[in-house]
């Protein structure tokens, strides 16, 4: 029998059953996997935190996820309404708080499930937005739920270019009162969460006009539907934008408004008001207000983008270790899929990719950390830094996360397409941070607005800050490294990513330059360059996700085990977007034909030594089978018992089919003489 | 006003009412879009008959798709059977033939609504593999639906290798009948179509045993319901495999069988049967049933995966011709989004590869046809190099669109998000490809084998099939272009992928000969170079398209204006894909540095040149409306009027909203005195 050891407390593991070809897996880990769930988890006190949640989760009915996958829109939506009242209802009760870690662990468990989250945005808002004022006598209501609150900027014309919007709020002096409207279909607010079919008030941003001069984007807090019966209040059209590819359990709406009225008092006036006479006037800097920005992003990163890459990579590579197909030596048994090097290839990159965010992400919140006690004492020399950071690793986590979902899901064949497998979910939702919080083509090419300028400065021969510094290099040399495993040293693919971030941003640059001499318009010329341009911001992102993954290597260098497995997911991470990108690391000769022939036998050759310990590294991220709701990825590796456990409650096998009564039978029926 | 000029006779055109942003997009075409039309039609005559088909499928109310994204699997599922029913009498009525254009378009037309697909392959597998006798008695009973079938191959542990199905079939001489079992949970079937509620009938593989001893997979026909009253047999389970990341309209099904007994004449027989007293004879070959294999994946290239590629790069070029966003030059009005050399390099590179794909099934289909004469009159010389091009192309085919699909999916913003633009389903659909008909790493390795084999008899002088011809090449050179615009030579880019594909196979061949050589066994040493192997089959799949493409160019050399815009996609198309793998093509300094920024620009200027023609050339597709079934897509870029318009008929709009009631309005009432 397999050892259980480390696994007592997870709530997954009830100490039989387990498939035995996944059992075998665990038999051997190279590291201590409970230690490994520590570090990912923040500590050992955190994981036990989580884990009493996570069992607590999966013990109440009223979480169950049993029929997600056969619900429809309307019932997703219900159960996200029911369960999030549920929840605040139990954590009351519990004394867990506000912001503390168990509501933490309970959103990473359950996010899918919820609703509320732009009515989150819309108390946030207010607090950053809000005078003092507003934020008393708002934020108490929105907090117990008296009122249920969206956050509508975007419009159907009109993304990511806030110049763009359309709505405008006109200050009527004589009644002093904000009048808003949509001027035109373009206008319509789009998208925003819990405002199609929830929403009593809206935070609505739109130009301020006073005595017919614009004084751009604004926010106005407005009641939209009527507390008593939910109509919506005079001039105003509310509904919901209708199915999405996924995201059913949240009620994305429109808004549409004509001659609105709203008090002057409703416009969040932190940063700017209107006087009664109808004077504008400016305070205080919104800096502040920018970092919350910034720390949107970090925060999706850590408890959705890369959690799901987690999630995707558990499920495939349990059902790797159970699934078996072909013989790999003739006359055996059929072999595990995990086996074959080309799902090594497929699943164990993605692995990597995920403690690389991981550990990404680690260094984002730490540096966001600085830049928010350096903000608060009036010192923004690391904002632009920061933004240009921010956005670049969002991009390249998203990107990579959700493409790595999908190479995950696919490599599970047949079963991987079905949604009890969990994996097409994942993957549907997932795909979406890529356009949200920021679209990445228009983020990269912010990234890249921020590394050209450090770009010129660096020439110029002024201190650039930090994450750039190698800007500064005066120039690479070749690659140094004479045989494959020299690619296995850190020094020599950092600098690998380093000397290509840096090439590829002076090719745009200087591209983008003899454009401009030439008598190219700066705008031209910026959109002429703007593929390599981009393309050098994510060369830089993934020289950052490297480089930090190897920094934080240092940390564990006295627990031998430890650092040796993450060690080589570090390699494999670096090696693998080598391989993949080799085109970029030939250029002026940095890499030989020959040294690129080391690369990709040092990155194949790292395969099956991370394969051996491909279950106990998911195993440490420690999901409980409710959290991954996948009859392929669960802790026992019950795959085919559960696939058809689940098959069978599908609605369609519990119902009546009507079809055979209405169209087939009287067709069979003439078979009957014939037979 | 826009000229309709050439597309008076689309469905689409209503005269009027197109969004101006599109129409100036078709005013001055370099090329005669109707023209281009015909060509990807196959005639004008072709044209003529599809027009005539979509115009009758886009005015009929029985093939409305105005709900389809508000539908359960239940509703897709119903409609699916009511259509085909529905179909099926009308084209009787109109006299189109089985088989026929008109048939062929229809399908086209409706292929993710209609149901029977299987029970089509079912009807087949009897013609091809049953004796006259039960051609006769079978085919009539499914051909009119008195009967309908499936085909149950596939089981729940055991996909793409049929050796390991474990489904038994045992001859019993005593009663003249063969006993089917489900031996053990993995071994039920799981999958096939039309199985989880449709079917009376199942062509069942199971492994035949005789006397004790195993013969391996054979068919079974066997019924699986009552045609009564549709209750599954004695000895018989089946149902419905849940619901799927697509294909709601199709019922996948499970079936498990206990004992159940078949008549001995219900062995398909056409190749081997079993004799009353249990003796086993083989006759003729199956290799033209082996064809029929290839002919299938062939068929599903053009009908399904190359067209839903068409499809979505329609939706999202009119898309991006219609949106603005951002200056692109301050204080002009916002620009479109096509304008942005990012979005260029979306999607133009995925409307290139539509083309290409395009003609590499034309090249297949020809193939084919000769390899069916030739196999017809006992010769199978082609059936190997068919097999392996059959199995590159799909996997290259299916992994190219459905990536495509979702980048031009993307490249829509959050509108792409939505279920009304259409773009998800595309790719959910489209995306099973990569699965189904062969799994791709699977098919890949086949193709490899083949090459291996090749590589091996030109090493040794010997002669070698066409498509490989390139293996016997004594070495290549380096690439001879001096300046960019040698680039857009195609003897300058044949000559770029031909070598690519040759020095991939060789290093995988070297590598494999010296690991053997080493000592590694057969089946280990195969399994350590399958990464490699399989990219060498991709590259060589990649070359064969490319070629195939600039040969089809020949034909069009007479029509200026034709010739040059395919001229420029084949361009594109090929330079496209060396910018993406371009450490490939800088092996052993094939290609320089410098080479490569040629590459790069070239391809980068490509990018504006066809812009220009970006509509025409999606327009050329000429899919009805109905038929995109995308608000974002239409023909008259009506694209916001469409989006709120489809949005208020969802379901969630129409129905009251009892979570107000339930969970809402006792909360918000609190706010009812402080408000």
């Amino acid at each position: 029998m397999e050892k259980p050891n480390l696994h007592k407390i997870s709530p997954n593991f009830t100490g039989q059953g387990v498939n035995p070809d996944l059992a075998i897996e665990r038999k051997n880990p190279s590291f201590n996997v409970e230690r490994l769930t520590n570090i990912l988890d923040g500590g050992a006190e955190r994981t036990q935190i989580r884990r009493t949640v996570d069992a607590w989760l999966q013990s109440d009915p009223e979480f169950s996820r049993e029929n997600q996958y056969f619900q429809s829109q309307n019932e997703r939506y219900e159960g996200a309404i029911r369960k999030s009242f549920y929840l605040a209802k139990k954590m009351n009760e519990m004394g867990w708080v506000e912001g503390g870690p168990h509501q933490e662990f309970c959103f990473r468990a359950l996010s899918s499930d919820m609703a509320f989250n732009v009515h989150r945005v819309f108390l946030k808002s207010i607090m950053g937005l809000g005078t003092d004022e507003q934020i008393a006598k708002w934020v108490p209501l929105a907090e117990k739920f008296y009122i249920a609150g969206t956050y509508a900027q975007t419009e159907l014309g009109h993304g990511t270019y806030l110049r763009g919007l359309e709505t405008t709020a006109t200050f009527d002096v004589a009644t002093q009162e904000f009048i808003l409207n949509t001027p035109s279909l373009s206008a319509m607010k789009w998208w925003p969460g819990d405002l199609g079919r929830t929403a009593t008030h809206a935070v609505v941003f739109a130009q301020l006009y006073l005595k017919g001069k614009c004084y751009g984007m604004h926010p106005f807090l407005m009641q939209i539907r009527s507390l008593r019966d939910h109509s919506p209040l005079p001039g105003v059209t509310v509904g919901d934008i209708g199915p999405k590819m996924n995201f059913e359990n949240v009620d994305n709406g429109f808004l549409m408004l004509k001659n609105v009225r709203v008090p002057r008092e409703n416009m969040l006036a932190r940063f700017s008001q209107v006087l009664p006479d109808g004077q504008y006037k400016k305070q205080g800097s919104d800096k502040i207000n920018y970092l919350t920005m910034i720390v949107v992003r970090v925060y999706m990163l850590r408890s959705e983008v890369v959690l799901t890459l987690l999630k995707a990579c558990t499920i495939a590579i349990r059902y790797s270790a159970v699934r078996r197909q072909s013989e790999l030596k003739p006359g055996d048994p059929e072999a595990k899929i995990l086996d074959y090097q080309t799902q090594q290839q497929k699943l164990l990159p993605q692995l990597a990719t995920a403690y690389a965010f991981h550990f990404a992400c680690q260094y984002m919140t730490k540096i966001f950390e600085r830049a928010y006690t350096e903000t608060k004492e009036g010192k923004f020399d690391l904002l632009p830094e920061l933004h240009a950071l921010a956005s670049g690793i969002k991009v390249i986590a998203t990107e990579y996360s959700s493409s790595g979902v999908e190479v995950c899901r696919k490599a599970c064949g047949g079963h991987g397409y079905s949604l009890l497998s969990g994996l097409p979910s994942l993957y549907t939702r997932l795909v979406a941070s890529c356009t949200y919080e920021g679209e990445n083509t228009v983020l990269l090419l912010q990234t890249a607005r921020f590394l050209i300028k450090c770009f010129a400065m660096a020439k110029d021969g002024q201190p650039v800050p930090m994450s750039v510094a190698y800007l500064s290099s005066k120039n690479f040399g070749k690659c140094q490294a004479q045989e494959k495993r020299d690619f296995q040293n850190p020094d020599v693919y950092i600098d690998a990513y380093r000397q290509r971030a840096f090439r590829m941003l002076r090719s745009a640059a200087i591209k983008l330059q003899s454009l401009i001499q030439l008598g190219t318009t700066q705008h031209e010329a910026w959109n002429r360059c703007s593929v390599q341009l981009a393309q050098a911001a994510m060369a830089h992102s993934h020289y950052i996700v490297v480089e930090q993954f190897v920094k934080a290597l240092q940390w564990y260098e006295e627990e031998l085990a430890i650092h040796r497995i993450l060690k080589r997911l570090c390699d494999l991470f670096a090696l693998h977007g080598m391989y993949l990108n080799m085109g970029d690391f030939m250029q002026d000769g940095y890499l030989s034909t020959e040294q690129t022939a080391m690369v990709t036998e040092s990155y194949l050759e790292l395969l099956p030594v991370i394969r051996k310990d491909a279950v106990p590294l998911v195993d440490a991220f420690d999901f409980s089978d409710a959290s991954l709701n996948s009859a392929l990825g669960s802790y026992d590796g019950r795959v085919y018992e559960r696939l058809y456990e689940w098959a069978k409650k599908s609605p369609t096998n519990q119902q009546k089919n009507q079809v055979f009564e209405t169209y087939l039978k009287p067709l069979f029926q003439n078979a009957l003489s014939k037979l």
